[in-house]
């Protein structure tokens, strides 16, 4: 080896070493500002009270679009604009009636219900028929439509608490909700009743969202607490006429005027490499929706403002995306592919934080192999502070439909194990978020971008 | 290489693949056990609900060890028993005042203190001085004896925020807790108040031990809330002549007796080889102690009954042992370990769990090179379970004791981030225990108890 090859070897792992201590450095400063002086949890805490539930075509949906527009403007980040974009508007009406009407047991109890998101309304005569209880599809139609015609079927499939990741306990289970309306329908069934997406034995039932298919009679879905739906069964194994009345008031209106809204520092070198940062604005209306997806969104805007606070001038473009209606459509998410499409925009990246604000645990990514390399490549800088989950495949709903233009997908990854205690319920409040587990996956996000900005992924 | 060894070799690789597929299968048994159908959660609630407070020497503690006697003889271990130790009595007395008496700005405001564990009292006609606030011994030998005699000295370093492991915060933090007192005494002072060990903008204050050195004069030392040891810190920064009224009405009695309760399910090959598993039993006196550290004692209760609910019967010797007396003197530990010597016991490991009962990230450990390689070996077991942190150094205070027998010690890791929220508060109530993460605790216990008692740690 010659002694030119030799100091330029020598050269290169200096560099390197140096490139290495700026990236830790990097790395520390972002995690000392989100941890000393972030700004998280205060505007969580601001959407939470101030604005609370957002569902799409809200009034508090409109309120959420100002105020992220405002927070943004505040920090002064180099551009701040809405997407509009039209939305499916549900409304659930006055408070659900449940009821178990003749058990010979307890005689009249009330259930604790809620109607899913879509359904439509009974009636004000409200629906009374026998129940009919079902563990799945296959199940329903071994039954078939002898059996289930005129009933209210009972879909009861419990999420599977040994799953260690409770996203695929999740996962497993809410085909009846999202489709259980359909599939009952089709048999002749006047309305079904289905178990909550929660692992615990809770007082209040889960919403979420439901559909309806063409040439499927339309059904009201509503969800029953997992105590209840426990009482229910418990019931219905001595008791097969035991008679439930159900009553909501949901409707369907016409599709509603919202926005997407976006704030953007812009790059300074590669201003048409863009990185994406999101979370949803929209959230179900029985909550604040603290852990879904305030704290997504919060997360994203205090990335920008990280990077502005620390005086970090990104070179490629970083983009913070507030979705739209990610609960009961995803429009938000499909618009924003269509604008990028439309411009020719090169989205180099999206992250999506959409699974709470809970501890960190890595980064979900779904890409070439090349890409996922690099990004574990970085694993090393981000181990010290939780992250070292690098092996799930997935990015996020809103994001998603940025995937057909070859963006890179990440999804955040915090700890599960509480979330289903709290999504879609009432209890998903910003007194469930712990502040310091809120602002680590701020600084968790910021330090992906930041490396991202860095090297690129190629 | 001839017939017979490629055989052999052949051989050898299914015994290991069938050796490893039995400890996936062992383990996955344990998590589905301790995640359907465990009672981790529910002995918590009892211990917080009926049981409550239980510091060394109070009624509380004495119900504790006849609670966790109870549980254990309930659950049908091999043996229960009890060992006697006698522990510091300290009582704190009626409700602590500390008021700012002469603000020019604020006037006369009530102050959230209560008494470090181990101060003395006041007296009933309580102490007024001006207060002298400082950051640290050093800061406090530099002012020196002229400056401090007469006053209180309010020490006031923060945690540090932007450490990851909250632990170190805490550990960067708590000399000022245990040991303000006596270097404030050494240059006349009449009384400290110690800033809480918390992370947030609190309103309650964290009590915790502080002790005393003889030769010393014994002074009050106070927690205060960092709320107000922020609003403290404002207001003496323009009234050098602040002054604040103190009460409180401590007393040191007499010790007092009371136990360790051990429960065991003797080994069926190696019963000598002894596997201990642990948590606290004492808790403060303020809060219900859930996750300090009634989450370590039912955890490690459910390690044994998850053995036997499975019907998995250790070749070595497990046991349960809830110590007496963590917080404020370790007699607990300190008598384990004397009897274990006493007896010549063989301690082959110890494994505690005192970080409280949320999701875990992995074990501690100290111990030989080799006792640390071959628990790590068993990562690849452990880490689909979120187990995933085997790096960092450390055992637990109570099996400490049993370390210079050279038995390996082991912690249980879990998240960090909420515990010093709530840790030696009203706020430790079984509200703030998550059940999955309690349980999933329990899971990882029993994991590594399952690999150590089937494997050794040579």
């Amino acid at each position: 080896m010659n002694k030119l090859l030799l100091i330029l070897l020598g050269l290169g792992t200096v560099t390197l070493h140096a490139q290495n201590v700026q990236d830790q450095q990097g790395v520390k400063e972002i995690y000392n500002e989100a941890l000393s002086r972030g700004k998280s949890y205060e505007m969580l805490r601001d959407l939470c009270i101030n604005i609370g539930p957002r569902l799409s075509g809200s009034p508090g949906a409109a309120a959420a679009v100002e105020w992220s527009r405002h927070v943004m403007e505040t920090y002064g980040f180099d551009s701040v604009w809405l997407q509009p974009v039209m939305v499916p508007h549900w409304v659930r009406g006055q408070q659900e009636i449940g009821r178990i009407v003749n058990s010979k047991k307890i005689g009249t109890v009330n259930l604790s219900v809620c109607a899913l998101g879509g359904s439509i309304g009974t009636g004000p005569s409200g629906i009374t028929s026998s129940v009919i209880e079902v563990k799945s599809f296959d199940e329903l139609k071994q039954l078939g439509a002898k059996a289930v015609q005129g009933k209210i079927v009972f879909f009861n499939r419990p999420m599977d608490p040994t799953q260690i990741n409770t996203f695929g306990a999740y996962g497993g289970a809410v085909n009846q909700r999202g489709s259980g309306a359909v599939e009952a329908a089709k048999l002749g069934a006047v309305a079904v009743i289905v178990r909550s997406m929660g692992l615990n034995q809770e007082d209040y039932p889960h919403t979420g969202s439901m559909h309806y298919e063409p040439k499927v009679p339309m059904i009201p879905a509503l969800a029953v607490s997992t105590k209840h739906a426990d009482l229910l069964s418990k019931l219905l194994k001595d008791e097969k006429e035991l008679t439930v009345y159900l009553e909501n008031h949901s409707e369907i209106l016409d599709d509603a005027p919202s926005y997407n809204v976006v704030g953007q520092i812009t790059g300074s070198e590669y201003k048409d490499e863009i990185i994406d940062i999101g979370g949803h604005l929209d959230s179900w209306d029985l909550a604040q929706g603290a852990h879904d997806d305030g704290a997504g969104c919060v997360q994203s805007i205090e990335v920008l403002r990280l990077f502005k606070a620390l005086g970090i001038k990104p070179k490629r473009t970083i983009r913070a995306v507030m979705f739209m209606n990610e609960e009961n459509g995803l429009r938000g998410g499909l618009k924003y592919a269509e604008l990028a499409k439309a411009k020719n925009e090169n989205h180099i990246a999206a992250i999506e934080s959409d699974r709470g604000g809970f501890t960190p645990r890595g980064f979900t990514m779904s890409g070439t192999a090349a890409v996922k390399a690099k990004i574990k490549s970085w694993k090393p800088l981000l181990e010290p502070y939780g992250l070292s989950d690098f092996e799930q495949e997935g990015g996020g709903a809103d994001i998603g439909p940025l995937a057909a233009s070859g963006t890179a997908m990440i999804g955040y990854l915090p700890d599960s194990q509480r979330y289903f205690d709290i999504h879609h319920t009432p209890a998903d409040t910003i007194d469930s978020v712990n502040k310091r587990e809120l602002e680590l996956g701020s600084a968790a996000m910021a330090a992906l971008v930041f490396l991202i900005d860095r090297y690129g992924l190629k």
